[in-house]
């Protein structure tokens, strides 16, 4: 059987500050820069979607792309877009919204709707020069 | 004398909400949707400068690429980088932060910089989907 | 009032090839090349939709883009997204899908859904690095 | 030794149609929707080959570019620009040209021009948004 | 008669060094910094040839984008590319090689390979946040 | 512990010349072509660098992007930036400046500056065509 990966990009745009809610504002400041900006500021997200599996010998399909189209957009798009990351979605009441934890995130609901049998592994970019990468853990 | 246009791309973060103060929560969301989010989203800009006017015939230089660097730094990335639009920008108090307002006042702080000779042309990208161009009525 | 230009970019997938009915098989291959060939090639079209006119100084909005969004939507997307051009959209039944021709088709489609006060200005891209401007001659 | 991974750029343009020979209209049509039409539709293809090896230390050379350059001009661009996948090139005579098959079909025909010491992946852009990657079983 | 405009894009790699031959190094130092290097810098530019005239009614074709990559491919990427403009292009034997004297001295090689009837103008990408615009005085 | 990957994408403007000393003109000419030119040629060089490791749970940070953005800076962009490359960046004075070459020597100079428990792989953009990854072999 082929492995192959098949992957998906898609796009959100939010609002977002970076901040630990224990700390002062001088050390969020001093950590975090103008990222501490309380007004917040924000992004046009993009987000790559890779999905890891055998390719299916009838169809030559690895995963039929409209449906991973509706899991992205439903777990993604619909969740984040034109939204304040800290003050409207639930993942992040509690954690900072860094690049780094909003690929978690977004790899921890992709990864429960797919096949255990499919790996998976997502790329958020921030800005076009900053982005990351989770494989899950 | 050699007529050419120099462009210069730059790019700022930040967040803004699209709605018109003396309207209704329903009648704002009825025209900007998703946009008017009371909570802010947020873009990753570009802006592009274009400036128009003759070279030098000693430099071959229009104008000097650090000079009109720093203007924009000083006039847009300054102003606007990692800021709330509605809240921290003076010039968008009293008028929306649509893309068509953010260039025309972009173009307005740039030309008053710029000598007079020269003509002005700004594009100001949302998103890579959505732009916008002002030359100065 | 301030005019600027609102730029709105969409993209289909299509196919097509290039000839002159009223030609000889030889004719067409030295005119068109491998354009010409009987069993089609493709591309992933972009285009842009460029509207000028005056901002609405209430809104801020020269025009809703999720008016403009629909108006491409209906006239380009749905007509042209995974068709063959020469086969299956009636506009080149009698010439051919050239880039030039696509983007008067497209031009003259949109203008018709556009308010006369507005200016159109259409940019089709054939390939990242083949594309042709029309604004109604 | 040093090894490192070159990656070369190409791309094709090519119609294609998604189906399977053996189901009717109406599967087809519900598996792979538009993709289906029977006139064909078509795509800008971009293919990434990435060859890793150890470093020439005389020349600092993976491999020569213009030889896996020309490998990917006679294997790639010469067998699939504008052409037909499904009509004209033998490999898909019976499998389905999704991405998934494309890549794998890409991959094989250039693994076997290549030295047996150097790994092989290759990646294939359907579209900017839609695109897969395979290394070999 | 539909009158469009056609753009080809194409690039060359090239060394340069700005200054001027008259003037000590510490005042090309002060005018063109880095760029003043004695021992050369590059880049890989990026040129949009556009030219505008009516389309042929009968091919759909404003000119022959084979005529127009050969054109190109003689007058700069033959006489350009992996060259250092100052010491081994004509052109720059006596201008600086600055990118407004590099799209004006395209401009010219263009302009006197194309009919009469056509305009044109030129774009030329230093890199991708500085280009520079000429469409003939 | 969650394990991600941050890349920071960043640029410099070069010249180089691909030979090797010991070897004749003609025998450079056969194998390096026109980048054997003795002039120079030159490229916009762009950097991805990745950094492999935990996230810290409190900032949400795995490491401050503007340390891993000072160390390109000073180890990448202050060192190779608008130089040439074989006669003023002594990596290079005894090795041949192929983007293998200098992916592995810019690798090397980050990996000396980031903490041990840190994965390293860096991929340099010669042209946006030819790039090449080293993560250490």
């Amino acid at each position: 059987m082929k492995k192959v990966t098949v992957h998906r990009k898609a796009h959100f745009n939010a609002a977002h500050r970076l901040y630990v809610k224990e700390w002062s504002f001088e050390k969020n400041q001093s950590v975090f820069g103008k990222c501490n900006n309380p007004y917040y500021h924000g992004h046009n997200y993009e987000i790559v979607v890779s999905v890891t599996g055998e390719i299916d010998p009838q169809t030559g399909y690895l995963i039929d792309m409209k449906i991973l189209k509706d899991i992205i957009k439903e777990e993604i798009e619909d969740a984040f877009d034109h939204k304040n990351l800290n003050e409207q979605v639930p993942e992040f009441k509690n954690i900072n919204p860094t690049a780094e934890n909003i690929v978690v995130v977004s790899w921890e609901k992709i990864r429960k709707r797919l096949d255990e049998a499919l790996e998976l592994e997502v790329t958020l970019y921030e800005t076009p020069r900053n982005f990351v990468t989770y494989k899950g853990n």
